[in-house]
């Protein structure tokens, strides 16, 4: 990790003080946020800086200038409210929200640390006025605190930011035919028309022109601008509220991804990466970091000097105790193309998703039916190779699941074999009811829920899929797996694609393996039937995924240790258990413990329950999984703090089986 | 039940060979399928009259001219496909598919039936394309399917048809903007624009026009006509398929709800129902069937006579053996302005519904925070008379469940308690990560869940919400309750207005209480503490609910009978038991039955089977819930074929505790 350093709030309070050009304060005050942001995100190990910086003009212009919050507070009742849709963009707020002395230097410092900021809005950090991160929802919300500062009498207007390609999600349109509707006033929309999601552009993606078409023919008021010209933007924002108690206004504001850092700007970037624009997400390697903060600081400091200002003064970060990279299991969102830190002990080469993506595309050959489905996270998901090599039997859909997962439907229906693709947090919640009617024709669709579980914790509460499981498990004809190695994934998904009569949804784990998990030479799934990884009489870990096994494991070595032998068993059917396998692995065990990669409830330990009940001597059952609201952090922080890691699992079974324990 | 009669297929035939003028021969074909679809309904007891009349002249035109379905058959790989989206109308292409000789008359005759034909779209229905029924999905279907065709070089083309309130749900837009994009050709939108919505006008719900802007901005070729005009439409078809490898066309369709009709006619229903339709949904009485009948009945007739036919033969249907009315448990949809069929043994005045609407209405005095959404349910939902009362602090959202909920986060965060009202199958579904996010903000909103549980079955599986708890277990903070009676559902949402610090999910049964459940008279809800409403030293059954308590109060009478007696437990608490509760009630219980309204897993079964774990010497557990997919029939059909009927619980105890049970 290179040395750090940030500009003190003292340094935006003086420039934001000294009498500059409207204008030309605005921009360089954006520029101090991009500074700061940039520290926070690398320090942090991911962040998104592509769309953190297209959209810092447009947060700078309201908090500096626009809106009424570093005047009258951000508690107050009557204050203008402003929050941003697709919040993946939140480094930059933070930089604001320090820079005004909202958000104190040492929590910016913890971007995606326990206890610091989350990788995504969260209305407990102050200065955030909503949660965000799932895609689609702002306009919604925003209406809603609109109506209620209307019904309550208070005062304050409403901002709120959506990316461009977010406004794929059919939800906007829901949100602004209803804005047209019910006149709530005092609403502004401002779309950050940076022109790429994730890693392509919008218009190659799922086109979006002529968007200001799509924007008034939904009832909106429509203004298009420059989003890093000031003066621009005060006359849009001027037109715009002026009418503010009738239809809804929408700023279409033209912006740069990667704006301020030459290297990052779109269109060279996207050049640059041969079309893959590489600086949405996670965080650059060292020397793109120090080329980054060159630039911005050179220009910062030029333009300081020419006001005739006395030189920036920076403050060196101090390094954190015990410093070590955050992303111990692995970029979290479309980090394919960033270099990576030195991997941490314990974390092998095997990423399990990337071993689907290989099945995925050896399988192309083997079963004609098969076709595969993107909601723009083809490089997460690891279909990118497959839609290179096979696009013909490729579809993106963009950012619209729903879509997605009935258009798979269809052509379920009519001789196709699709598999569909997205975060587990987006696919099994945002489409269940989707996925429940495709299910209902008694089709076949394999739906891959990537990202499942609780690493990485970086990206916060609304990406971390914990709930996926207990969302498909009262569906019929589906049934939910979870695989631990590269090796079983491979053998799922061909068991999925070419056996399983039924639909399949395959858990994923999107990090690197903190072990590599060797199955039995003579490996072949079936339904409802475990391994048993690691023998032992005391007590028994049954859990399921690289991740939690690799804490099981850890957790039995410690055990050894203290002379109590565990079992280790993988059990990747979360929703079904044989029953003749069941009683010969657990019959005569007297403690398990089920070590959820998911909420308590609602995945396989509810499942053994059910099924233990049926064994004459059952064992006891308890159950450890991510309860509450899963925690934002590193990985050990994440796991610690649930009692996931394999010390706590270890503690966990030794108090429980305290005569063994002190044997 | 007055007699029935029925245009047989021949009929249909020999006025299709004809000779006749093409218009006047569709017209004609249009009428006489009406004719069917109303003598359908009023037989099942329930139906969507308003859509399938509006649609019929539409639905015709494509089986009987446009489409090679007819000729090709349904089966054949390269058949024309047809579907409607918003499947409420399927009476009218159940009648269309009975007049080509798809469906079996006998089949038709059992609308809504157990092993007839379901009240949405089934594909296990020949000639049925795909399933549907929640709204929205279509379009994206159509699209997968045309996208399969053109991938398998197969022939036919993909029409579906949509409802125009329908199109507020924004995956919609989704699949348009993809459809425009992907240009997967030879699929066309049909949008039956009757100007309606269930009740009322979609300009007053959320107003749709100019809808031709929207699809043209959206990127559809788009053409308007009246939808009861052949020659119209045949040009309009003509000019729509004319590009149709490109962009996708939409027809828009300006139709007339309860077309063929007077009395059911937009705009004169509107006006005679004082601003509500009243036949969107449910079965009309007998005088109004009859009248309904004379008229079509004698257009068709003369229509036939002036063509110089020989007279319209019609077939008297045999009345059902045992023939009851299908409503047992109430209307399902919409069917507040319809006179009900006489109540069965059994079924009381009393509506958990209703009390919650008036609960709702008298706690608004009491909590001024207080405000009230709906998503075009206000009637089934319960909520109209707190919209004419308190106008202000109601919000009508239109059908855009999602929009709905993040709007009620919005207004949450912001001082309000928003109570959002919606079915439980569209609700706790289609908005569930909304739900997560607004639940993820730790502010307080009441989910009203609407038409939980199993019954009414008519409906069928797009409707019936067996998967709600599941679905809302596994978010962190909030309470999933179901009360069992009027009472108790005035006190849980007192309870959860004004006493509870968590958001909270109530479900609720939508039909007529099938008998009155007492509560003792000192009941205040507690979380997790259940009522004992019958002693019973043999057996216990547990459930919640007007209907499964019901259906455990029959079995323990029946046990009764047979010397078994059986305790009976209502628990309204899904997902949590207070243990002192647990260890009074349940300790030295020898058998526990849990009945659920629900899935039998991530419900009250999974919530015991959790805590009875921390008794001594628990009860062995069985659960039963709906098994599979809900059965669509009457509500006595659907509750024996699940085996949930008072006589199979009766003997499922019995079983399980022959020694007893023959004592």
């Amino acid at each position: 990790m290179p040395r750090l350093s940030l500009i003190p709030p003292r340094e935006f309070e003086r420039v934001a003080t000294a009498g500059l050009d409207p204008d030309a304060r605005l921009e360089l005050l954006a520029d101090m946020c991009r500074l700061n942001a940039l520290v926070a995100v690398k320090r942090a190990g991911s962040g998104h800086l592509g769309s953190t910086f297209s959209s810092l003009d447009l947060v700078v212009h309201l908090l500096w200038e626009n809106l009424n919050v570093a005047e009258v507070g951000f508690d107050a009742p009557d204050r203008d409210v402003f929050f941003s849709s697709k919040g993946h963009d939140v480094p930059g707020l933070y930089a604001a929200l320090n820079a005004l002395g909202v958000i104190p230097t040492e929590r910016l410092l913890r971007l995606r640390r326990l206890g610091g900021l989350d990788g995504h809005p969260d209305v407990g950090v102050p200065g955030i006025e909503a949660n965000s991160g799932s895609l689609g929802m702002g306009i919604s919300k925003a209406r809603g605190i609109a109506w209620a500062k209307r019904h309550l009498g208070r005062g304050g207007r409403v901002v709120v930011m959506t990316g461009d390609g977010e406004l794929q999600e059919g939800q906007n349109w829901e949100a602004l035919q209803a804005a047209a509707h019910q006149r709530v006033g005092r609403l502004l929309v401002v779309v950050d028309r940076n022109e790429l999601q994730s890693d392509r552009a919008t218009e190659e993606i799922l086109a979006l022109e002529s968007l200001e078409a799509k924007l008034r023919a939904f009832g909106s008021r429509v203004v298009t601008c420059d989003g890093h010209d000031h003066t621009a933007l005060r006359h849009a924002f001027a037109k715009l509220w002026e009418h503010g108690e009738g239809s809804p206004g929408v700023l279409v504001a033209r912006t740069i991804k990667g704006k301020g850092v030459s290297f990052m700007e779109h269109p060279r970037a996207l050049a640059d990466g041969g079309g893959t624009y590489r600086w949405h997400a996670g965080a650059p390697s060292d020397d793109d970091f120090e080329a980054a903060v060159a630039e911005l600081e050179g220009r910062i400091r030029e333009r300081i000097d020419g006001f005739g200002l006395a030189p920036l003064v920076l403050e060196l970060v101090p390094a954190l105790e015990h410093e070590r990279p955050a992303t111990l299991q692995g970029e979290p969102e479309s980090g394919a193309g960033m270099p990576s830190p030195a991997p941490a002990p314990l974390v092998t080469e095997e990423y399990v998703a990337a071993a689907y993506g290989e099945a995925l595309l050896e399988l192309a050959a083997r079963e004609p039916r098969l076709v595969v489905l993107d909601a723009d996270l083809a490089s997460d998901c690891r279909v990118r190779a497959f839609e290179l090599a096979e696009p013909e039997r490729f579809v993106e859909n963009g950012i619209a699941e729903q879509d997605m997962v009935s258009m798979a439907a269809g052509m379920a229906r009519h001789g196709l074999l699709p598999v569909v693709n997205s975060f587990a947090s987006f696919l099994a919640s945002r489409a269940n009811e989707q996925i429940y009617n495709q299910a209902s024709e008694k089709t076949k669709v394999i739906y891959a829920l990537h990202y499942a579980g609780l690493v990485p914790a970086g990206p916060g509460k609304s990406h971390q899929s914990l709930r996926d499981a207990s969302l498909l498990t009262a569906i019929p004809g589906i049934i939910v797996v979870h695989p631990s190695s590269g090796a079983e994934t491979r053998a799922l998904v061909e068991w999925a694609v070419l056996e399983s009569t039924m639909s399949v949804a395959i858990r994923l784990a999107i990090g690197p393996s903190p072990r590599r998990i060797e199955l039995p030479a003579d490996y072949r799934p079936s339904p409802g039937v475990g391994m048993t990884l690691r023998a032992g009489a005391d007590a028994m870990l049954v859990s399921y995924g690289p991740v939690m096994l690799h804490e099981c494991l850890t957790a039995a070595e410690l055990l050894d240790e203290r002379g109590v032998r565990a079992a280790v068993v993988a059990m990747p059917w979360l929703d079904r258990v044989d029953p003749t396998w069941l009683a010969e692995t657990m019959s005569g065990v007297r403690e398990l413990l089920v070590v959820e990669d998911h909420a308590p409830v609602g995945a396989l330990g509810d499942t053994l329950r059910r099924a233990l009940g049926e064994l004459d001597d059952p064992p006891t059952l308890d159950v450890v999984g991510v309860e509450g609201w899963p925690a934002c952090g590193t990985p050990a922080e994440a796991l610690r703090h649930h009692g996931l890691d394999g010390a706590s699992l270890a503690e966990r079974i030794a108090v429980s089986a305290p005569g063994r324990a002190s044997a």
